[in-house]
């Protein structure tokens, strides 16, 4: 049997690889584009095949909230009911349960969280967050943990990752169907000591990738590139590593030198709702003046839709003036440039 | 020199034709989507052309307060702002002056009113309605007439032709660029003797083709038709006919029948945005609980990106959850629909 994963080159700590799954092969290290409720916000299939998206992430705790994971498995899985025929991670619904819900009861066999949506209660636990996800017939399940909020005190942080290595450990157990990978999650706040513990502990258990959770919260960067430096040493060579939530693109860049092989981030779609773009030239915010007779593209060098048929002066008028083609120029621009990053970086390894 | 408008086929009143212009030929009858400010909501250059859209129009009033048409002229035309290459036929800006702006002053050389963005005060005459759209550089003029409201008195009617005829002769004599094309409207309220009267004096002018106005703005549709009726049989056969703001797919099969040659209406995308798609099996209201779990597409005859791609129930789950990519795929899908519609009418002459 092929390996899911097979490192093809590295250079210092990086590694450029292939992550094999049921939908076709994603050329690490990659970035998943988030398709919170079943849609990347703007922009449709084939708009993320034009920018070379190999994989996209979907929510579990918003798919289950609507339009329910057994009404997603009656469309024949999330691929089917959204369109898209590559691969899709999906992650648990920790990290939202968390930071969306506003009440949550946490007890060992699981998480009883209200809805943000209509007040409903709901319980999920780590079989029941598996459960969605076998629903979704999704390529890459993630695992439930308990991710504490960056203010976290050592106690909270301690029973997080107690609770969140018990839930690994269930994680394990559950039924995972034929050809579907199942990645454990390192916790453990921003302490050293409670990091090292969680990464020991999450990677004896046979995933078959391993994430680090809980970053990119608030913290300073610097911290983070702390936890990173303490972690990735101890997480298996073979296996592939997802940096959750990270991130932007120099922080992506720094993280790929230091080993991390697939991020997610909504960075791209939701500062260019908010009009930024990025570009070669560095960041443009297209409400400046400055772009008001500007007839040149956002970025010569970028093949996005936008840049080959648009000026700067055109997107600043259809930002002031609302129109919904503003938002889909802008996120597949933005989304573009990410990957366009992402394959320079796989290019020079 | 070839004339820019020839009819190639007839089947009782009906007419088919084709209409030449600067920026290529229009097969009439012709829909034309409405790009209010430069963007047809939702949709952007290549989805009209996939939808065989062969014109557009844009709206002078809303382009002359935002980008301005001085603006416009400097990006070399409104073609080269927006990214279309295919004619556009601008309004002269005289139905929204009525309908949007707050505050009007309507004398003999033109009409002061408010902005309904920033309370400017901007006089608009029948020169500088031409003016700007010269300033834009677009394939066929309006010119500037004065649109009675719906429930208008006899001498408000009577004031508003004797205006708009006075406007329609210094339209004429308004420099006019090579190539470009002028329409002149006929307007008369719903009152038989001034629609006559108004039809007469409009087509005595030498101008390239000839619109009915002040229709369909919430007179019964009976009475509409009657204007039609009336006003058709005094129009010059050989030259283009087009019914302003019109409309609904069943009355433009019906005026289609009775003569006309040009429609626009925002009917297509604005019905789409809350929620209503056409189909070949009737009106397809999305919210429905009856397409939660309907795997088949709203249209299965019909070869849009919706259509070929998707259900109705995602199609559903996007439109719930306010995903824009839900206003992008039901706009271009009514759009569709409309030009499709006109090109069997097309080919049924």
């Amino acid at each position: 049997m092929t390996e899911s994963f097979s490192i093809i080159a590295r250079k210092g700590r990086a590694r450029r690889g292939v992550l094999r799954t049921k939908h076709g092969e994603v050329q690490t290290p990659a970035f998943m584009p988030v398709g919170t409720i079943g849609a990347v916000k703007g922009v449709d299939s084939s708009d993320l095949k034009s920018a070379n998206a190999e994989i996209i992430l979907c929510n579990t705790y918003h798919l289950i909230l609507r339009p329910g994971a057994e009404m997603i498995s009656r469309r024949g899985g999330l691929h089917n009911f959204i369109g898209w025929d590559r691969p899709i991670l999906t992650d648990s619904g920790g990290f939202q349960v968390m930071s969306l819900s506003s009440f949550r009861k946490l007890e060992e066999k699981g998480v009883t969280f209200t809805s943000h949506l209509d007040g409903n209660k709901i319980f999920l636990s780590p079989e029941e967050a598996l459960h969605a996800q076998n629903l979704f017939a999704c390529d890459i399940q993630m695992v439930l943990d308990v991710c504490p909020k960056s203010d976290a005190t050592e106690d909270e942080i301690r029973h997080s990752i107690n609770l969140s290595h018990k839930w690994a450990e269930r994680s394990v157990d559950f039924e995972k169907p034929s050809g579907i990978l199942r990645f454990g999650i390192v916790q453990g706040g921003f302490d050293e000591k409670t990091r090292i513990e969680s990464a020991k502990f999450i990677t004896q258990l046979p995933f078959d990738g391993f994430a680090i959770g809980g970053l990119s919260v608030g913290e300073p960067e610097d911290v983070m590139f702390k936890m990173l430096e303490v972690v990735l040493p101890l997480l298996p060579e073979d296996k592939p590593r997802y940096l959750m939530g990270v991130g932007k693109p120099e922080q992506i860049q720094r993280a790929v030198e230091l080993g991390i092989d697939m991020f997610d981030c909504v960075e791209p779609t939701r500062i260019a709702r908010h009009g930024t773009l990025w570009s070669s030239n560095g960041k443009i915010r297209i409400a400046r003046k400055e772009y008001e007779e500007d007839d040149t593209p956002v970025d010569s060098s970028c093949s996005c839709l936008l840049c080959r048929t648009y000026s700067k002066a055109y997107l600043r008028h259809i930002y002031r003036i609302g129109e919904p083609l503003y938002i889909r120029l802008a996120s597949l621009h933005n989304l573009t440039y990410m990957l366009n990053m992402m394959e320079k970086l796989k290019a020079s390894y």
